[in-house]
């Protein structure tokens, strides 16, 4: 059994701060830089960050059959390449080693000093190496939103939404990790009323408020996964901002979708939660009407229950909350994304990402992206310096926040925290 | 000064057949795997395979500036960061090793053994990994043609479509080399006159004929590169047969474009032809009018003259071809693609892969696609055993050629041919 939060009085001897998204129960796992330069695997408890290359070579892993660099790597890959198996022997290990009845590395300062670090301390990084990076459209309240706006408000939701997980290819080379501060990008627009585009920086700018899951090898080309094996292939999900230029979507889309209105920048949390951790959130999605073709038929809980959140900070003033919302609101659960997403055969590998969508709940504020919000514009939202917000302006940091709560035991994402800069100016 | 197809005069020692793709003015890149399950980065002339580790650890690039493993590797995306002055010292040294009058490898049978396979004694690899895939749509012929049949025969052409190379993420991870078979995919389709979708196998599987360009490194994430600077960034060229499903890409790709139609396979030619050996080849490309924003402006000559062909092969009969066109029929520059990509910033990094779009040529028997050879399947192509085809049979191999011809110099791709399996059935 993997430790998850109904293990409630389980108790590390390394301090958790109360309402830490990351108490012994959680055991995510990331990629950190140190401050000699080193880069390892690594979780987290509370506020430290342990390295989980540094424990195998001390040999707490032993037992737990790992290649000898498992952990001493720029990337999670490897490890999530192992499986369901191997993940959760991991898991529970850490749980062990930093259990509040377990001495042995606490008792040994030697091996404290090597093992962790203040999280002040570490810089994080992207986790994997994400081969190919799809990002879903399953918020039926955001497609029903942005079709309103943009389409037919009486027919707002397209044909073919309510039968397929729609999603599309996105751009694994633009996805960074929290923190990272991203450029308010040039592009091509059609200015209202004109007939000819014009090139410049965009003036909408745009979060999108989703969440993300990482796979391990799912398949070899050509064949499908069924959906009630799909879950074996989840590793953990993060937070995902999908930026996004409204002003360049609008005029690039079709008839081949959003380029470069979205790919150049995608920021992620950058500590993975794993679906084990997840477990005790597990909830039912909504009812899906019409039923789906029985390959996208699945039986039980699929959705979790997650907060979500999304605040915006100007520069020098306070942040405000803009938007809470919950992962359950989605209607295709990643396990039907995900056997939609083979049921051609394409190939899913280890270190693959994908989004959900924008995560809009049913009341206007729990809109996910600020175009829904402002309703394209029409409702500023106003800051807590008293300036007002149609979409993102310059120095803006846009921060989402995501957890679980199990009575006592809350299970988090800690956040995906990004800037907008002004455009980039060649010197 | 690059070796290339204006010095006419060069000759190899290697036995170059007349009507060769490569001859000694080629030299293009790949990887290959050999008997000896060895797998090597490596270069081609006539029908020999050359492999370019052992040639370097038998001292032969001595005097070029190369890290010790630069060839003996899986994928050339090291030797692609080193930059185009490495890759000219590089072909031109090859150049020299293989030139008839140089006696030092000719006459050394010992190092000839190590370095010198036939090409049917290797079986040639994916040349690069490919971190992303972008697909244009820079024939104005083949969006006429989709125009014409799909949306409005007066209106063919999409507002943005004289602005912008339009083009869309692609998926890395089911770019096969050629020589591997493809299934027929299953998918969810919506058949004529039905208001509910069902699942099965495409019943129109196509081909779409492209050629693609791969990248150097080419930009720090947020920045741009002007047009005037992409030709550094170009390495090289491959074929691409972008294999579609046109009824499940019918159902699917409103609003965010193809997915599950397009990434069951993409199939590339193995060799890398660099854009060295393709420079006697520049042409002007089509007129583009409207002028076209300042950052995608160019001048001079920014296309190439290399012709194109498909053919299909039925099984146990003689390949048809059934398309021929050329490269310079496509009126968006791999220039100005490149420059659009990263206007906004958008990350391109070694080994990325950008694909032309259907290359149709302005008659019929130039289009490059089944759904325009046949214009939606109203015109059944007659094969060489005397059956018709609307679209792509199980068991067919679809063969592209591309070459440039310049007096008695040939220089050529050798060709991407894979044969279409039935449906994956799971046992």
């Amino acid at each position: 059994m993997p430790i998850t939060a109904n293990d409630t009085n389980r108790k590390s001897w390394l301090e958790v701060p109360s309402n830490s998204d990351f108490p012994i129960q959680n055991i995510p796992f990331g990629v950190f830089l140190t401050k000699e330069n080193i880069v390892t695997v690594g979780t987290r408890i509370g506020d430290y960050a342990i390295d989980l290359g540094a424990l195998q070579q001390l040999n707490y892993f032993e037992g737990i059959e790992l290649t000898d660099d498992m952990f001493m790597q720029d990337t999670l890959n490897d490890f999530i390449s192992d499986g369901k198996k191997t993940w959760r022997l991991v898991r529970n290990r850490i749980a062990d080693i930093f259990d509040v009845n377990n001495p042995k590395l606490q008792n040994n300062q030697t091996d404290r000093d090597i093992v962790i670090f203040d999280i002040k301390d570490v810089e994080m990084q992207l986790p994997v190496l994400i081969g190919d990076y799809t990002d879903f459209y399953s918020s039926k309240e955001h497609a029903t939103n942005v079709g309103k706006m943009f389409r037919d408000p009486d027919n707002a939701l397209l044909p073919n939404w309510l039968h397929i997980p729609v999603g599309y290819h996105g751009r694994s080379s633009s996805i960074v990790p929290s923190g990272i501060p991203v450029h308010r990008p040039m592009g091509q627009t059609l200015p209202n009323g004109e007939t000819s585009p014009v090139f410049g920086s965009s003036r909408s700018v745009d979060f999108e408020l989703e969440t993300a899951f990482i796979t391990t090898d799912v398949n070899i080309m050509g064949e499908n996964i069924p959906v009630t094996e799909t879950e074996d292939y989840i590793f953990g999900m993060v937070l995902l901002n999908d930026w996004s230029a409204r002003d360049i979507q609008k005029w690039e889309y079709v008839p081949l979708g959003p380029f470069l209105a979205k790919n150049f920048a995608s920021s992620i949390s950058p500590w993975i939660v794993t679906m084990d951790a997840l477990e005790p959130f597990r909830t039912k999605g909504p009812k899906q009407e019409p039923t789906p073709l029985p390959y996208l038929q699945q039986k039980g809980k699929h959705s979790f229950d997650i907060n979500l959140e999304v605040a915006i900070q100007p520069e020098n003033a306070e942040a405000t909350v803009v938007s809470r919302s919950n992962f359950k609101y989605l209607y295709w659960s990643m396990c039907q994304q995900l056997a939609h997403h083979t049921s051609n055969g394409c190939r899913v590998n280890s270190g693959d990402m994908m989004g959900s969508g924008t995560i809009s709940g049913p009341t206007p504020d729990s809109f996910g992206s600020m175009l829904e919000l402002t309703w394209g514009g029409k409702n500023p939202l106003k800051m807590s310096d008293g300036t007002e917000r149609k979409f993102i302006n310059d120095n803006d940091t846009v921060i989402m926040k995501g957890f679980c709560q199990n009575g006592q035991v809350r299970i988090g994402f800690g956040e995906v925290s990004s800037k907008l800069l002004p455009p980039f100016v060649r010197q």
